[in-house]
């Protein structure tokens, strides 16, 4: 990451989030996507929410995901505050399952957007960085689709050797 | 209101949650006391509600009644910029039936609480407002004392009503 | 719409959709981005949605938004069968008040992202749909920054008005 | 299985959900019926769930259980490409419990009809294929009749191992 | 119907459910299934429902449609009592939107499957019931087939109306 | 139990309820009131259901607890056939956290009521009964008061040792 | 009612709920129970609500039906102050569609019951109400069982109107 | 605690409880707020409760933190018979992941408002009990402004800390 502008800032709420959100900063490493990971609180670093979606732009930052749980207000305020397009992923928090979350972030009013992805699915919030990115990139585009074609591969080699094990091979091994 | 310096904050995302909101500025009115009522929206006017927030208390804003629907950032966002007390009413919205207003108000993490009331339940943020308000203020308290009171008066009377023509007669007048 | 080549396409399961969907074109309109309106079902053309969704990064389209209720499968399907970005739109059918559409869209697995909206919420698809291109075109990026401004200035507007005629007028005017 | 034509197909979005599908293969086995067990993936596999949907009743298919989790897509997907009868088994994955996939599953729109059975009970699923194949199979319907039978004893057998041994004692042994 | 032995039982707990219910029936018309259409209360007439159950398939029945709102007894209860494929549609109640009668319908123990259809969507009940019977039935298969093909083309037809006269005339008309 | 006709009958609908059900018989056996213990399967053993329930009257039993899980018609199907009264008791399965064995059982048509407890409360359904034949039993009346009086002492006194110890104490303790 | 001691009390937390509740009296009137109803409002009346339910036994009250919605604690208070069966009747409340009433009135700790029937469904409560006497009123017991008969009936002349009309004639009459 | 006349007291219905409402007290110990844990059951102690509550204000308590499950009734029976603001906490009971607990203390009806906070979250509670008295305590309210400053700090130290090593190094450390 270092000194190269980064591109997709990934924030969360508090560092419990990292072992959810970390998956996004895994893809995008894996597309050499420059990208930043911040703690930036909604509730307990307003300021710092503040400035760092209102400059994220200018920073070069092109796209933000932001993860958090419970009444998770990050990504809803990041997008009110930056034109630049906010992924939302709703973190699992230790009641209820997820749904909180959820409707937290995708239930947004008329004006302001927030791309949500599924409950602690941050490895889908990279993703789609990667193919908002790819808009105008050819070479992520590229990469998109050939990821999309692994994993069909991965997919199909293991539904060959399911068939040729059968089941009950296929489980003990 | 007027010139009276404004005790409660009575503030929502849009003009249209004032038919529910009006609630607690009628409770409000009802009790004497002094309040606002504003559009501040997390989403729309983010500068608006940190600094509304921010500078609350030294207004001399002593409580802050938040109503917002669907995503509802307000009441946990003003609430972590104030160290007033802040009440969050959820405003249902179009779908859900207010469920979503619900938990991304009430589910806010540990350090910065909101105190909810019932979905699209103004009245009780009033009547919230005028208890906390009353800690400090016998005559508040008197009143809220009272109020219970009339409510009790109310209930009986309507029972003894009910008794006396039976449910027949009761529904039919 | 006509002859220019639509950079963004909106696509519903059913024509009974678009008065729903309809405000993603309006909003794309606004921001003068070409795109084009079409019906495709997931359930019931299958082969078009393929065709559709595997051949709309060639044909120039650089986000699908897609709208679909109850079992909604489309906007997921057409994400799995394009690496361009796909927005998906919960559109509230006759019972279960929105909820089976929105988790059929946003619980995606791993791999496949959809950027999943509000329920009904198709305005803030097209404005997603706008942020995104906008990382890409610092017009669209300047209009999406001023569309948040008018945004807030209309608020402030009605916050003014409500200030100077106090809430009983307002709600009268 | 192996050189018998299979006359249902289990298919499943991953080889994650083996564990919980097997026992549809199990219930199959049971009765004798030529089955055939496959990863095919909504999402990761698209060419390749349409090309064994649509090809599903040439091959002798007449039935197809499909499993699948979160935005569970693929039974109904399925269903969509073929004139066979599909049964969904909502596989649940890891937040929400099951309601997700269940909803996106059971809730298919008019024209294209999913058999969906409880979350995560795949043994109804194979058991439903038995009855669909018994229409038109005395041998099956039958065996399913002495199934019915046989469960009967085995609960009526313990009822009366309770009632002898008193519920103490049952719960000891 | 008639003469003709019905291959399909159409039951419902009450001629309340009749207007949703009547939709299975108008589908097996359509394919010329000869069917029948019955009120069986699982709660109200509890024995004519153990002898139509135990009954169905020494009559000629080959596929039973169950309708029931709430706590919604009849699918489950027929289909312990028949080795006959049941289907079971939810009918929403006067509260809580059909979930109640969803889970009460689809939740079904391992041994006694039912094939639970949407909230109220009884034409894909009879859908089903036709799929079923096209088992061992390659004049309804055919037609099945036929009939997707007919929704292909009537949506076709839509899109290309929608896609030549714009959205906005297509609203219109 | 043994000799003495049974008063209340407590059933269930497989040995694997057992372990909620239990706390049913343990408090009827402190309130020695003669009861019996049965599995009686809605789905696996109707017939016996059937017999169970429609000669529970002449057996004299008084009232019946019913316990299940899922799409729990135990209860409601036993209710149709006996004019006694039965308490009905959601047990939680393996998905849905009792939510669908809930809505099973307390969702019944008009008509036929069932007495649902909380999910999985079968200590509440063993006191309801207590109390349906207390209206009848003095005796037992005095006791069901007796033992409210136990539980505030009981209550008291961890209150009163809370208050002497402090919370810190009483956590360690 | 009038002279003769009511031996059901029917209570409800505001004369808005007598719609609902007048159910449960028009059934103890079918049945010719004598009972009273009342306004008692656990809210808004405690010390009412405190003498009503303590003192109901000794005034002969042996049943009381207690009807609220929302966060309703009319029925679960009053069976923490009388050892006499209460049944819970869950209110619609303006939002959440009966599932806070239900949840608030079933989901009562151990020791405490609360006998809860359906969401607004004061008819079962009433019926409740009479089955619970019927276990020492043989005459009420029979005509429970007539009661049972009568629906039964009511049922079967429908069913047959339906099958000698068919059910296009029948939903026109 | 000792001597000093408590401000806030903590109730709570069982001690079962005490794991989760503790840290109202260890928050209210933080900020010197003298207080008092008790436990004060609405449904097996509702003479004490009803004491209780009746005469907090005239003990000097100004606020009473209430925590209970399930059927949830203690924080609005409690406010129902003091002016002294309540605030409820939802504790998560066994089952249904503390949304019984929920909408049983928030769903307040019009008249008696609660101050709900989140699930289990006894943190806020406590918070809210010093936003609340800080109303009138100035020396409180500068020290509620200090915790959050506080928190502010944490959460920028850990920012720093992650933003320095990296998150592969922080999730290690």
């Amino acid at each position: 990451m270092g000194k190269v502008t980064p591109r997709v800032g990934i924030i969360m709420g508090s560092d419990s989030d990292l072992p959810v959100m970390k998956s996004a900063a895994e893809f995008l490493e894996m597309f050499d996507v420059p990208h930043e990971v911040r703690i930036v609180s909604a509730h307990r670093t307003p300021e710092l929410m503040f400035s760092y979606a209102s400059s994220a732009h200018e920073r070069g930052i092109q796209v933000i995901i932001a993860g958090a749980g419970g009444a998770a207000h990050l990504p809803g305020m990041v997008a009110a505050l930056t034109p630049v397009p906010v992924v939302g992923v709703p973190v699992r928090a230790s009641t209820l399952d997820g749904i909180d979350s959820l409707l937290s972030i995708v239930q947004m009013p008329r004006g302001v957007p927030v791309a949500t992805v599924a409950v602690n699915n941050a490895t889908n919030a990279g993703l789609l960085a990667v193919r908002i990115l790819s808009v105008a990139d050819d070479n992520l585009r590229s990469r998109m689709s050939q990821y999309l074609e692994d994993q069909k591969e991965m997919v199909l080699e293991k539904g060959e050797k399911l068939q040729k094990e059968g089941w009950k091979s296929y489980l003990d091994s």
